[in-house]
């Protein structure tokens, strides 16, 4: 397969989206692995790139097929959406419809095969409301553009994949919303989601919810009642799933190779594993849509926005993730 | 200060105890930070070294001052209580009660400072209970041993040090039980413990309950009603605490030098975040006693024990961190 096409959006223009996008395309040793086309404002990539230090060439596109894709170059499809005096660093109204501008249009690229993925710098959920966007978050905003209902997000960190069987919720509330039901179908899109990304009968590891996996109830009996009884009914239906394994050995057990994922029942359960080993490489993909989308696990930054000052290793690992799963996506429908 | 006097205890003589502690101090690198004097059987840990390939000379002393505390030589206390027949990878009365002998003399030991600290080999319930032992586990044992009610553990890992505010509890039952009393004797514990080691000042970072550490009480709402609260109270008392922060951020902040430990508030949360980042280098400490002790955190693993197999690395890594610690709580308090 040719290197992969991945759409950058270049997040809020007032934010560290710009500095980040022109430091991991101009900067970074992606292109040996994809084609990186930010999805953008080339005044504002620009700007961005002199204060990052980029002294890459820009390179104004209309289309993905007119991008050079080399070392050295930016190739910027340019919305020119971006007035030159933006104030850098504060939630506002025109740079939130400009970073939805970005997503829609990366977005219809993606649905035409234009594109073979999208990574995406971050957004600001004020700026959006403001600018009249009726999506809370790149996620709802995906979801609504493609009509994808199931959209969720997994973590990948090397050879570590997680996902999540409940996400923003109290901690406490996510225990009492375990079911058999709703973890059995988190563990048929898992499965269905390795396998689109070309793993053959992946693996799933279960998480447990109490100490020592609940030490046969001692502590706990949600691994009998409900954890359990997923399991062997995934497993029945043909789903490849162990455990649930106690959690301090779970994630362990999977970096080194020994699942295919893990399955987290709450948010910070698998968030701890993954941001502990590895905050700045540690990115999300968002299954569940027509194609890949990845992105950095930060915000704005506002309050660094403008300085060239801004980390942008998270983004450039999250093209280079956006690629390796675009190709792993291919390489199975193939 | 010399190098710390470390009491190995040997552990379960049927489990893999001998062979990981022959193997620490027989090959491992440990003479530059401490002198290691294994309490146990002299017959066995020769046979465990001879399993092992560990080609140290065996030196039996009666007394911490003979020993010669050299690489290539392994210091025995012999208690001589374990059969040249033992059954090795099996539950017995018999090994229960050596395992015990090798906690009680190491603990007069120490309450004698003839040693600095004590790092313990595992052992196994059942088999204390079988040999007639009145105590659950090592750290019942040392606790009863030298009348510490407080005893509690800390895990380190290179330099991210983390305290539990609730241990072995269900989840459900860890949050239920959050108190501000509760939060803050655990907080006043870790900052004694800590200032013991000598550090000066030191700096708790207490984790969140709730994803985004409750978003403003959108996702639960105990950091308000209880952590917040409880930090405050504390710093009003004089500990440096701060947080609560997200828990997916607070430990690689702390292990990245942003703060003395982490106070986290169930089991997995701190124990998924040290033993995803290292799973054999992560010991535990038991704070609350008169002396430095600490732990591997594995078991006697019956079913490879007398095989030679056994990964010592973490035998090791205990004995360096009772090293490490002896010598900051003796620094502290000269």
């Amino acid at each position: 397969m040719d290197r992969p096409v991945i759409a950058v959006t270049m997040g809020d223009p007032a934010g560290v989206g710009p500095e980040i996008v022109a430091a991991a395309v101009g900067l970074g040793e992606l292109h040996t692995v994809a084609r990186p086309l930010v999805v953008g404002d080339l005044g504002a990539v620009e700007r961005a790139a002199e204060r990052m230090g980029v002294t890459a060439i820009l390179h104004a596109v209309q289309h993905p097929e007119q991008g050079r894709f080399a070392p050295g170059i930016i190739d910027v499809l340019d919305l020119d959406n971006v007035p030159a005096d933006l104030e850098i660093g504060r939630v506002q109204g025109a740079a939130g419809r400009a970073a939805f501008d970005y997503i829609a249009r990366a977005t219809e690229l993606a649905q035409a095969g234009a594109v073979d993925a999208i990574a995406t710098a971050p957004i600001n959920k004020e700026a959006l409301k403001l600018g009249g966007v009726p999506h809370l978050d790149h996620t709802g905003a995906f979801a609504a553009l493609t009509g994808s209902p199931e959209a969720t997000t997994m973590f990948v960190l090397d050879g570590l994949r997680i996902f999540f069987a409940t996400r923003h919720l109290s901690l406490r509330r996510a225990i009492d919303d375990l079911t058999v039901e709703g973890l059995m179908a988190a563990l048929r899109h898992a499965h269905e989601q390795l396998e689109r990304f070309g793993f053959v009968r992946p693996h799933i590891a279960l998480a447990a919810l109490n100490p020592h996996g609940g030490e046969a109830g001692m502590f706990g009996d949600e691994e009998i009642r409900i954890l359990a009884p997923a399991a062997a009914a995934a497993r029945a239906r043909g789903i490849h799933v162990t455990g649930p394994h106690p959690a301090d050995a779970v994630f362990h057990m999977a970096k080194n190779g020994g699942a295919s994922a893990v399955m987290s029942l709450f948010h910070d359960q698998g968030h701890i594993a993954a941001k502990t080993l590895d905050f700045d490489r540690t990115i999300a993909i968002t299954t569940g849509l027509p194609f890949v989308r990845s992105s950095v696990d930060h915000g704005t930054a506002f309050d660094i926005a403008g300085q060239g000052t801004a980390r942008w290793l998270s983004m450039a690992e999250a093209i280079r993730a956006a690629a390796e799963f675009a190709r792993r996506a291919r390489g199975a429908n193939s």
